[in-house]
């Protein structure tokens, strides 16, 4: 059996859920789990936003922990070894998208939490092929949002070529945009925080930013006007769009990873003129994933964390919603109650 | 003296016009007008629908000629040389686009016809760097369109590595899309044609479409989800983006070239689930359209055009405005009025 924390119904309260799991998949692994971020997409869940959640539901996505056991047929990792998790549990394998890498963007792939039981528990189960193992390099304790916040603002950085030599910016300095601060400093660019107060240009600065940007001052914005060749957008909220895409240098790009529910309302002539892209991108691919460990690894990333008992889930994700966490919140099975 | 046609007032017929160009600048070249094609875009520079139009007005960015004179710092050219001419004719040349080779992406480049006298006319005055040699295998009375028209669908292949294993489509089958689809086809992709009736399926085909879709049917829209890895929309009208997006392959590309002036409105998640993207471009840099002439000759991709004489040129105007011309028109100065 395994143990875990559950909702039962659309924004109710987590509750300890026990579940037999069955036997194990001939290509899945169980992992036991030590830490599990949590992050919105979470709570999203909990509360069936997007209409795709089922109950009992088992939250977490952001698992860090180590192999218990293996499937008949994997025999990439080693039980014990540390491994880490994020928002797919499992992909079909013969797609096009699979078959060129980009499992990220199977059609088909299993989420970690929706028609499955995630990480808010003490094992959870996963296709060897999603399961990434961490380095040694990396601290498990504070790994566990590398797996969906982490690689979520990493990905956009591989998949689009970003240069040492460029210059990027991020919008929203939260539980994902302190995380691009540190890989886009690590990555060599030269890096611009837009933060919403001035209060918090020192913190944004000792994350990596070179400079940060009032983007509640138009003027700042205005004289920004053609600096950056990639802008990462971390924020779910309606923006004015088109001033940052004036803030693009000729073939730059705006990327949104923050799901804003209104349509993006760009200027075609924003785009043409200047050659710019607006696109989008999901998590990123176990490649990409076990590419972005080995980074943070090399370049002593952390996701800024605060932990609580896994006991103590339903504490944590209060705080979660009170907006106020610093950066992310880590779910720890270790820590006494 | 130059013998020109030009507009005295926002919307107003052209009129014989003649004017000094002055002492020919020790860059620039003078060519000998022998074809130049009509552009939508002369026709909003006529009106002053952008608000940068300087009166006379000589309309005119799709030139075919000889090289009459040169500055005495040229040496690229020979007289007689038969050369083309588009939406610019002059850039920088110093600015980092222009160092990097995207001219056409330069702040400070002179528009043809904007403050500056385009090719209606019998001779026109440009930049040697603006000015893209004609090879002998492509027809000279039907290549004008090339510079304009040809140039904003030819870039945007090179500029995001279009591959011959991809899968394009073109939404508008007009002056544009008509050099689109040639392109496409000679390029080795397989080419789809979004067209708004039936009986265009025909004339679609033999420019180059494998296949032709029917705009205005929903259901085919939607069948035709996850297909193509770039869609060039060569209209300015509104469409329902997010369901082209649709129609797009993971890692997919909608491409607009169409000034449409209301805002596109996309949707987020269209953009992340399938990491796409939106992008714009303006005709091409001069090492483009070099490129682009070569391929056009290589493959016996020419405009489909109507011949005016260059006298008729309202004539010309009043055919464009119907919206009948099929599918660019070219003004002929060695025509017989």
């Amino acid at each position: 059996m395994i143990k875990a924390y559950a909702a039962f119904e659309p924004g109710g309260e987590l509750k300890p859920f026990e579940y037999d799991p069955g036997p194990l998949a001939r290509d899945e692994v169980e992992i036991a789990v030590e830490h599990c971020g949590i992050c919105h997409s979470d709570l999203s869940m909990i509360n069936n936003d997007w209409d795709m959640s089922e109950y009992p539901l088992v939250p977490g996505h952001e698992v860090v922990g180590t192999i218990a056991a293996m499937g008949d047929d994997v025999d990439s990792f080693k039980v014990g070894q540390r491994v880490g998790l994020g928002w797919h549990a499992g992909y079909c394998l013969h797609c096009r998208s699979c078959l060129t890498g980009d499992h990220n963007l199977c059609g088909e792939a299993t989420a970690t939490i929706a028609s499955h039981h995630g990480g808010f528990a003490d094992k959870v189960r996963a296709q060897a092929a999603a399961v990434v193992p961490l380095p040694d390099g990396l601290d498990a304790a504070s790994a566990g949002p590398l797996f969906c916040g982490g690689i979520t603002v990493f990905n956009p950085l591989v998949q689009f070529g970003l240069r040492p030599t460029d210059r990027a910016a991020v919008i929203g300095i939260g539980g994902l945009g302190h995380m691009a601060l540190q890989f886009l400093n690590a990555w060599g660019c030269e890096v611009t925080a837009f933060t919403s107060s001035d209060d918090k240009k020192d913190e944004a600065m000792s994350l990596g930013a070179h400079h940060t940007i009032n983007s509640r001052d138009s003027d700042a914005l205005e004289a920004a006007a053609g600096s950056f060749d990639l802008i990462l957008s971390t924020v779910n909220v309606k923006l004015d769009w088109n001033a940052y895409l004036g803030t693009l240098r000729p073939k730059g790009r705006l990327h949104i990873l923050g799901a804003t529910m209104e349509p993006l309302d760009i200027s075609a002539f924003a785009l043409i003129f200047g050659q710019r892209s607006v696109s989008g991108s999901p998590v990123g691919s176990p490649a990409t994933m076990a590419t972005m460990v080995e980074f943070a690894a090399r370049h002593d990333i952390n996701p800024v964390i605060e932990s609580y008992p896994m006991a103590k889930v339903n504490e944590a994700l209060k705080h979660l919603k009170s907006g106020e966490a610093r950066f992310r919140i880590v779910l720890d099975n270790q820590a006494e109650n």
